[in-house]
């Protein structure tokens, strides 16, 4: 007797806190410290890690040693390795390294596009279309970002994701993330699109990258899942953010998507305790607190001497 | 197509923050401010407001204003009013007030219900038959706490809660809470319990308490509706905690759930920015940050000037 039921394959979580974490955590990290917790997270059972992203060093400065990272990391050989390419000046630098695959995004709201890449949704298309001839032994994974909503329109129509992503599969890609940018999408809105895009394409590689931006991060989770998708983004600690929606807080955070499923009857080859470790580590190293929970109070056998205490 | 699909009927949400919440708030709230606030709870669609504890003033000195609290608030017709008791003592106190509900709890676990109250299970039980006994004008309602687990002995059994609640019924409660006192079910557990609960007392009204501790209040909300339950106790801005599990972040935020629900086609009566606006009216009379998201982000509709900044 489940809620959801957990499907017979092993839900996969792909680490993005490197790069949407680190993108807006508004300090540099040391390239050396970046490469310590990459190392540590590639041990810990993530199917993919979002290393770092070849965007312009002088928009976004944190991530400006992108080369230096993938060049002193300890590739794990079960582990892919992915870093965000905005545009063709972004492909050049990934191609010059060993990465395994190239995240590139489009916004589905045209006004988010125009505002985070400068380009209308039919330029970058047609740029995503150049970038995979020209990718070489690279993989290429298309993400539609705002496909949920946007920081500026409000929300995104299910038809208009739908008809990017056959879009993208007519230009022939393999995998496609769907990502509820500024974390708007709500659980049954994630099951209905979720289902769609199943029963679209039932052999494409979905991955969902979700925000906990209104409390609904493993919720949404579930209604995925309950949908047949079983690839989720997720950041150690739940850091990230969208530097168009104030307040809006992170990524869903690992250690408590991964804490979740491993406690309810779901296949998911994470270290938990391995990662709850990584986090604290990364938090050391930035000198600030990530919202994620379970790291502060502990996985759910997690018991506590009895105490006197006083009766309530 | 929904992942839960909503009932005929409205989700009825309870507000415990005032009880809950501010009896580990760690400082006083005035009596003034805290009819200021109850009163303004008592127009935003809450089905019940738990308002105080009839609890030993010496033991918890932050509701030490109960009889206050209850005689200067303005009762709204369509609220009931709800105080704990935990004790004789407590009852006598409640029984000179005008409430409606008494909340009387025991925990599943005997090693918390020995730190909380103070007795064996054996004696919650029998004290609970006495207060139904001498309850007069005062509904009587009963919480089993740690249903789902224990601070000081981990998980809790599905069997022991279902013989506890049998042994409510027989002894003729028709009303029960499940509490998630220390925040460690998750959804495919909840979603056991209260299907096997519907199943057994298809009449009893059953709340879920839930708690988000490790992130998952929504998701276990989720659950539980899908099983069959509709009526959850929620504190705004998510306050509250546990004095045995430190580390404990509090209830399930009223205004994150009550976002949820009706933004994905529940009924829930709830006026999301009147409480919003009462929830940061309380951070205010604080001076703290409640761990509720969307009184940060606003609500999904929220959108944002589309102002210059860096692509990324």
């Amino acid at each position: 007797m489940s809620f959801v039921q957990p499907p017979p394959h092993p839900i996969q979580l792909q680490e993005v806190g490197m790069r949407d974490g680190l993108q807006s955590a508004g300090q540099f990290v040391n390239t050396d410290d970046k490469v310590r917790i990459i190392n540590q997270l590639s041990g810990l059972g993530f199917a993919k890690i979002e290393v770092t992203s070849f965007v312009s060093p002088t928009a976004v400065p944190l991530l400006a040693d992108a080369e230096a990272v993938l060049a002193q990391i300890d590739r794990a050989h079960n582990v892919d390795y992915v870093a965000l390419v905005p545009n063709r000046r972004g492909l050049e630098r990934a191609l010059a390294t060993d990465l395994d695959e190239i995240n590139v995004v489009m916004s589905v709201s045209e006004a988010h596009n125009l505002a985070n890449l400068r380009m209308t949704r039919k330029q970058s298309f047609e740029q995503f279309g150049s970038i995979m001839a020209d990718a070489g032994h690279l993989r290429v994974n298309a993400t539609l970002a705002t496909a949920f909503g946007c920081p500026f329109n409000g929300a995104t129509e299910v038809k208009e994701v739908m008809d990017w992503v056959q879009r993208y599969l007519d230009r022939g890609v393999s995998s496609i993330t769907i990502a509820d940018t500024i974390g708007v999408a709500t659980p049954n809105q994630v099951y209905e699109l979720c289902a769609r895009l199943r029963a679209l394409a039932p052999a494409l590689e979905i991955t969902l990258h979700l925000h906990n931006t209104r409390g609904l991060g493993v919720a949404n989770a579930y209604a995925a899942i309950a949908a047949g998708i079983h690839r989720f983004d997720a950041s150690l600690g739940g850091i990230g953010g969208c530097p168009y929606a104030p307040g809006a807080t992170g990524n869903i955070c690992s250690e408590d998507l991964a804490h979740a499923l491993l406690r309810d009857g779901f296949s998911c080859p994470i270290d938990l305790a391995g990662l709850i470790n990584t986090t604290k580590a990364l938090e050391a190293i930035l000198g600030q607190r990530f919202p994620g929970l379970v790291k502060e109070s502990g996985p759910r056998e997690t018991t506590h001497p009895l105490a006197d205490a006083p009766n309530q």
